[in-house]
């Protein structure tokens, strides 16, 4: 029976969500409210246009409005959705009424953490988001001499070696002591920060942010922060996701500990037909359902199909996630999966490490870059828990395959052992990854 | 107790043999004899040279010859091993006399496959091996306007691709329909010869070489094929790799259907105290136990490792193979594991196929490339029995993991529901073998 299937939100998890609700049944009505002017670009390619590494913002966009149309899905931009009515299976949109609904996909994304000081309503401060504020921002960068970007996340990451490619003195700030203090490794993150300063960016690590300076005109002027002021004229305010959980908590909807909609194996929240996907969700960690929130756009498009077809009649379950990442961060690739050694260590979890640097081709071809493999297993099982990287080629193929591995309960001994291709010109005699888990097997046995 | 480990060939095999021995103990004597002048520099390495993407044969080599005298290794260089007698556990190499070992690790290597035509001992026939040949060849290139290859073997491709880039007039003659015909299925095939038509080569396929035709001189001036002569300065023979097999067959060791060395799992041959590892042996292919042969650079210095280890007094496996294996070929890089539908076909073995095409990076980005996907699996479990890639990057990665996906059983559901990294400038946000799944998984829901 066709359903009326209602989404709201149209980045990649509602855009996911619309194509999985028609997926499940053609005949399905499907609309989705988005507050912009736009859905069907890639916003994660924002960074690139500002660096000049692509050419304009045109290319950004996947499809015209006029592909919605012809698949049958409703699109409503620049729409508010006001709040949900879970029990009459209704929403409220502004200027257009009570719309119902057979089933509803909430897919709201994220905010930007909050910097919690003062000045956060200054101009210059950019938060990376939406298309046709980046189009704009893009025309100030081009007046901008100094910018200060405010934490060294995934996003802010990309926008020092953007700014610092565009030629712009770059300052970062960030209360950890390296780059994704969170996430990755120093000894992952070393070779990113040496490049940096290669390229004129000062970093200050350990520097909490106070305040954001007012040139006496509304504009910024500066930051304060715990190690004193950086003038700028511009920052960029790339701190932590959180869940854009506003409506859904209104609507009664729970919410985990990390703020993101609590949802089970299929997408389905604490509502009666109310699923919801992408970056407003808690997801459980594959290893030991540490819930996760503010995963990536592919994360965020695979939920929003499998809440799409659930929502729209079908039976699909989604699995635990394990989160391969990688991303370009200075001259390098940086990548890995699950735990790194930082993260097992602060969650006590005991672990064995196996170490290698390779190359990604023969050593004597051209081209040929450097990869360092590390890899953590369970000690005894020396079952793989988790892995870092950092190369000139190959990371992300390789963070995908680790991503698997651990999944799948791979142990170091598979890796030890494993085949690979050697060819000069695209693989080197000996795979990192092998190599890697060879001497985490040689740790273990020192240890044992 | 220390041993005393001869090796016969200082290849990938003998020499992974001889740094096995001393890794199960420094203090083994490993004697390693070759027949040619150097060691540890890559064969593999010269189509490149000769397609001048490496600028000289200096580049590579590996080490030279005092860092073996370092490592305890005793190499002895340009000496012929006449026989081998098992039963007194004795080698007799020319102009030395009789040598005893403890162990023995047999890799002679390959051969190519003898063209069985008239003409074979003509000049201007390239069989490509030895470093020190292949620099003479070098100069007698640059006075090359037309050249044959015969056979598109997987050296045969990377000939063809070299001579091409170098300006060399090509043409390549093979008996089957297409390239790499027992192995690559013609769809992954297709892309690499348009790119060589573009490249100018001419491809004669379904045509048998009858002979290689004298210039009068004693020098080749063409060929004769099974569809007339095709004139030329010089001829790559470029025919299947057969094993090297005369020393351990006149020992009396036993070889198999292919002609390669029967060895277990622990790389010892039918005879005592006697290893064998490389292109000499044949190694039962990981899917039904078929004996495989002529493997790759990787494999021989895999196996040389576990023969040499076993042989100096350690006991370590080798695994079954699934013969990752890739290439650049033309523009494009080829690759896969186990099975292709030629080959599934040619055994019989029934299988769903999954197949995507999709690309490397974010559709905008600069550097983006097509990526091909094949994957096959068995009916009902899904399990993977192989793959087929044709793209522009990354897969010699993916082939590596395809490799262990295989053998640890991974299914396509497996596959279909893997998280992949999504970074404009590394991955896109569809995964082509996650995509390819599906359609496998889709695929395999019609048909039952």
């Amino acid at each position: 029976m066709a359903r009326k299937v209602v989404i709201v939100g149209g980045g990649a998890a509602g855009l996911g969500a619309a194509g999985g609700a028609k997926a499940a049944d053609p005949a399905n009505k499907v609309v989705v409210y988005t507050q912009f002017e736009d859905v069907a670009y890639s916003p994660c390619g924002i960074p690139y246009v500002h660096g000049k590494e692509i050419p304009d913002f045109q290319a950004l966009f996947l499809a015209d409005k006029q592909s919605y149309v012809d698949a049958g899905i409703d699109v409503r931009y620049e729409t508010t959705v006001r709040s949900i009515d879970t029990a009459a299976k209704k929403i409220r949109v502004e200027g257009e009424g009570e719309v119902s609904y057979d089933s509803l996909v909430v897919a709201t994304g994220f905010d930007y953490k909050d910097p919690g000081v003062a000045g956060a309503g200054l101009g210059g401060l950019y938060y990376v988001k939406n298309i046709r504020a980046a189009m704009e921002w893009d025309k100030v960068l081009d007046t901008v001499k100094k910018a200060v970007i405010v934490e060294a996340s995934a996003l802010g990451l990309e926008m020092v070696t953007a700014l610092a490619h565009r030629g712009i003195e770059t300052h970062l700030i960030d209360p950890h002591p390296w780059a994704l203090g969170e996430l990755c490794d120093p000894d992952i993150a070393a070779p990113v920060q040496e490049s940096w300063a290669e390229m004129g960016v000062t970093m200050h690590w350990n520097t909490e942010l106070k305040g954001f300076l007012d040139n006496g005109k509304g504009h910024v002027r500066g930051v304060a922060t715990s190690n004193g002021e950086i003038a700028c004229d511009l920052v960029v305010v790339a701190t932590h996701k959180v869940p854009n959980n506003a409506l859904a908590m209104a609507a009664g909807v729970t919410a985990g500990s990390t703020g993101g909609v609590v949802i089970d194996d299929h997408m389905r929240t604490s509502a009666r037909d109310v699923w919801a996907a992408g970056d407003v969700c808690e997801i459980p960690h594959g290893l030991g359902g540490l819930p996760l929130q503010g995963l990536t756009g592919s994360h965020a498009y695979a939920q929003g199909k499998v809440a799409g077809f659930n929502a729209g009649g079908g039976d699909r379950a989604y699995q635990s996630v394990y989160v391969p990442w990688g991303m370009v961060a200075g001259k390098w690739m940086i990548g890995g999966v699950a735990l790194g050694e930082v993260a097992a260590g602060a969650l006590g979890i005991p672990h064995v490490v196996g170490r290698a640097t390779g190359i990604s081709r023969a050593r004597y071809y051209p081209g040929v870059k450097q990869v360092r493999v590390k890899l953590l297993a369970e000690p005894g099982t020396l079952r793989l828990i988790g892995a870092q990287m950092v190369g000139g080629e190959g990371i992300k193929e390789r963070a995908d395959f680790l991503g698997v591995a651990v999944r799948k309960g791979l142990t170091l001994h598979d890796l030890a052992t494993m085949e690979n291709v050697y060819s000069p010109p695209i693989g080197a005699l000996n795979e990192p990854i092998a190599v890697a888990a060879q001497n985490g097997v040689a740790e273990a046995r020192k240890g044992a």
